[in-house]
């Protein structure tokens, strides 16, 4: 490891989930990075729903935290260490972090899909630690060059802006399609702002509060719909989004996809949920949904720097290391949006 | 019309699907071809599940028999007569039909995908009458040229291929993949051939009947399974095309789906399932159906000429058109598994 | 044919080519639209590339001006009378017309690409009549809806916008993508504004003229570079878009192209040119052509109604009927860049 | 390392070009697997068309053979030993290999384009040793276990095979296509082989050398043409492949593509050739080239395993590491076709 000029200390202070519903600040040893990894000073880490449902729950699914586990992946720092494959011009970069290791050589890495390695290593996601925490370490390739005019908190949030762009790549939309996005909660806004920047021309949001309704359109929506009162399976869209898992959002939602449409499942529901079979045969809907992301972070990058995606006024609350608690629980107030937690502050 | 050496009469018998359950011969009217389209003497029909849908419920979901018609739609004959903008060197060929006539001009059509024309006349369905009856007109570019080696019933059984053939098609298997089907029916029968045509190199058959697992094996599957004693869900494919309609094997078949695979709905049944959407998520299953086809006939024409696809074994049953009712009853003999109705026998 | 309340005359007045570099003002009988068509009063016809040739060769490779032709096939106009299949509710809108007429049957247009149509009747195209003329009939899905805020001038060049979309397309850019463009004429010009409106983080415009590249950086390009001075092939883009027509550009440019990047060429030069193939093989290039275009219009017209492509301010000459020679000759000002014939003005 | 029973000596014989013109057998230390690699004993070795260009010459292109290498690309052998961390169980198998060692975290890594990888290491190109000599070390996932019905000849034939399936997956054909292939040397026997397996009805291989067209015939063409008599240009077909190196080949090959087919160019010939760009613009013709292959060993070994490709019967001649000069050689009998070296023998 070759050291900069910043002087790294040994241990660090860590938000450590010890149970469900349980955080401890604790001292943790600052990891080493292997010989491809940098070692990251953490600057901002966003707060995800599926932090909340770890910290609530203990578990998402089949992913059971069993030992004490450091929450947190959609994070931006700046670069105090290199590993001794890395070339360590890259000390003092600020950057932000795909949080993810893939093995690199499976079947899935092979052929470009290494979001679904089997063998992947990822944040926040049992066993692997997260970023609530005053350093983290990752592959040097997975820590991307953030310009100066993205901020860390925006450079936090390229995360979930990822999750967008991976969403509205498999909806195929181009220049002048239409989108129906159900949802307005972070990843339904961040959605909208995506397809407005692929250049959809009609960017259709639905959402039963009225107050998210409205924001959606401050962030790309050109129309937004109450699902209640308008049955969203009227329309006819290119492309729909669900950032909802509300089981009848996706049903109405797939009803408006038009012939050889898109549908992306990208909301987090039931495992399971009745879906319109006729409809998407007599149409040649194609279903899909998304698992994190592959090669998002540059164009995430790009939208954010050229003005296209607006992260900073997504943030709505700042949080230190010793507020954690404070930042996964402010999903409970209506106007949170995003929290942001400073390890380092 | 120029008419060729064949005597063409003016009246015709046919079977009249009158109400449902009932049929009747009638004489009807031999259609007039219009100008881009040809008379075709019907050689050989094949029942499709449709046809006895309709006979036994008079509607298929939003299409109702309203008035008398004839059912039909899958077939072969002899060209008889040309409308005043065809070739009369079409007289005297044998030809198998694709029964559908699009618009040829709508946003569906000009994108290539005229099998979702919202204009479409498709034989036998409401109110397009069908191919049980001496005569048929048909778009002459929708009349695919039959090689000595292809039978009539072979000919006829090409539509049935063409399902089998688009459904593959959005599979997107190629030589060396695996697939899963469910339903060893006529159609699971057809797929199993085809996806052996299209190189799969693991053909597995999934149908809860021994008999029709046996049969499977004859057509193509490299393996059978039996869904009430292995669980389909356990395999791990690149592709499963359903072919049953049954929620359970739906189900199960699109858990069986390896990441970034494809599940294609085939065949009909409940117009709402619940759909595995966490392992649709987590793997990034595609999911889709099929509404007919488009551009099959070429292909499907290729593979029965060259001896990949045999449609001549899957006939269990001739009959003529006093006959249709016995022809479209034959479904509840379990032995059954195609039946073909010769109009001029 | 349902007439409007605009009273519509039986002869118009048409600048007709009557043999290579000769012009001729004539009347002609006001065309009658088929039960599919409209007519169309034309308001503004854009001066192409290919109407110049036509005027000063007679030919363009195989296609021969043979017997008197209208040329022109930029352009739009406002509806003044509808074909008897045609809803008498289009009359009295603007229009801009897709100056194509494909037979909808063939192969090609089964498969939704229509532009290959090898029936295409398309206008200016020996011995199909164009647009420098009072009237012209279409087809009328062929005549797109124009909003209030494009002017007729826009409206004629979403033809070449067009081009510019079919080109962009088949780069398979998406946001965040590279791409180098070499011309700064009126398609290298739009294909830069496309491009941006596609999302290309980088638009390089290569130029050898110092005027036509200070222009380029007015629309969309974020780098221009003197091909004499800078070698094109020293980049690495993500795709490549030849608008000049010109061997060595089209060589280079190809070079530029990284690994599995499109090459598209669109510019007319020699029909054989040398290309760099070791390139193409060893990092996977992709290089294909564009023969206009299908499905563009809409794209078009939501680009330029939402201020992404400003097709306005490339019209640098307004002319009309009697003086379409000198709209010809224009090109020979290195000031001009799209001349503009009003055939009603 | 964990060995297995088999005692693996410290030095093998090897076939070393130490000069253009000059091969010397050697002894070389068997190379130790790194902790992801296995050794393989090798069995059989194809020439391949580079090896004897390097072996004549001493160079490819910008690759320059500056110090004494391995000739030997095409392999396969027995596992005798495992790298730390390889599962033991590999030892005993008989494999092919996949000969390449792409970086797995580049760009085009990531992408599923591993074959792109700037930092490959590939064998026998310079500087990396091939497998003319006992024993090679690879990575574990890129050796690939061999069923009893293939033998080692045919399993070091998988690699120019492999390169066939990588051409016709850029084909795009399937089941009815028809395709053109320039050249009935070893690849282009293979790729007729290949197309005959992914469907192609109508293989044409044209070759002006009249026994390497009646072989053609025997290993799938369906049709062979004499370029001298009958032009190429005049077909028109799906899809071209070019395995002649020969600028006239792929002009006409190019000029039978019909709209919108593909011409996959494999032959090595001048860096810069005459394409047809007109046609390729007004047919919309996609070129494209191949650089090795990507995830082709087990589809290749499927065709060859299930009798759908017959690579034993392309070995006309073998040879010990005695004689590698005269497999070097061997390609000046015209009768020859390919020629293996036995390293063990």
């Amino acid at each position: 490891m070759t050291a900069g000029l910043t002087v790294i200390p040994s241990i660090m202070r860590a938000s450590v989930l010890t149970a469900a519903g349980s955080l401890e600040v604790q001292e943790r040893p600052v990891p080493l990075p292997d010989p491809d990894q940098i070692l990251v000073q953490v600057s901002a880490v966003g707060v995800c729903g599926s932090d909340v449902h770890y910290y609530r729950e203990g578990r998402i699914g089949d992913f059971v935290v069993e030992s004490p586990m450091i929450l947190g992946h959609e994070l931006a720092g700046r670069v105090v260490a290199v590993g001794v494959n890395v070339d360590d011009s890259r000390i003092g970069r600020r950057v932000a972090i795909e949080p993810q290791r893939p093995c690199g050589r499976c079947k899935q890495c092979r052929a470009g899909r290494y979001n679904l390695c089997p063998y992947m290593e990822f944040y926040a996601t049992p066993p692997i630690d997260g970023a609530f925490a005053g350093y983290v370490a990752i592959q040097s390739d997975f820590a991307h060059d953030l310009p100066d005019n993205v901020s860390d908190s925006a450079g936090a949030l390229l995360e979930p802006l990822s999750v967008g762009i991976a969403a509205i790549r498999k909806t195929h939309i181009r220049p002048g399609s239409s989108i129906l996005i159900a949802g307005a909660g972070p990843i339904g806004i961040i959605v909208a702002q995506t397809a407005k920047a692929f250049g959809a021309s009609e960017i259709i949001v639905s959402d039963p509060i009225p107050e998210r309704r409205a924001r959606a359109l401050l962030f790309g929506a050109t129309r937004v719909i109450d699902p209640m009162e308008d049955d969203p399976s009227q329309l006819e869209v290119d492309a729909f989004v669900d950032a909802s898992g509300s089981p009848r959002a996706v049903d109405s939602g797939i009803r408006a996809v038009g012939p050889a449409g898109y549908a992306v499942l990208v909301g987090l529901g039931s495992p399971t949920m009745p879906l319109p079979v006729a409809h998407i045969q007599n149409l040649e809907v194609i279903v899909t949904g998304i698992f994190r992301y592959t090669d998002t972070w540059p164009t995430a990058i790009h939208l954010v720097s050229s003005g296209q995606v607006d992260l900073d006024s997504l943030v709505t609350g700042n949080f230190d290391l010793d507020h954690v608690r404070e930042a996964l629980e402010s999903d409970r107030n209506p106007e949170s949006l995003k929290s942001i937690v400073h390890p380092n502050l």
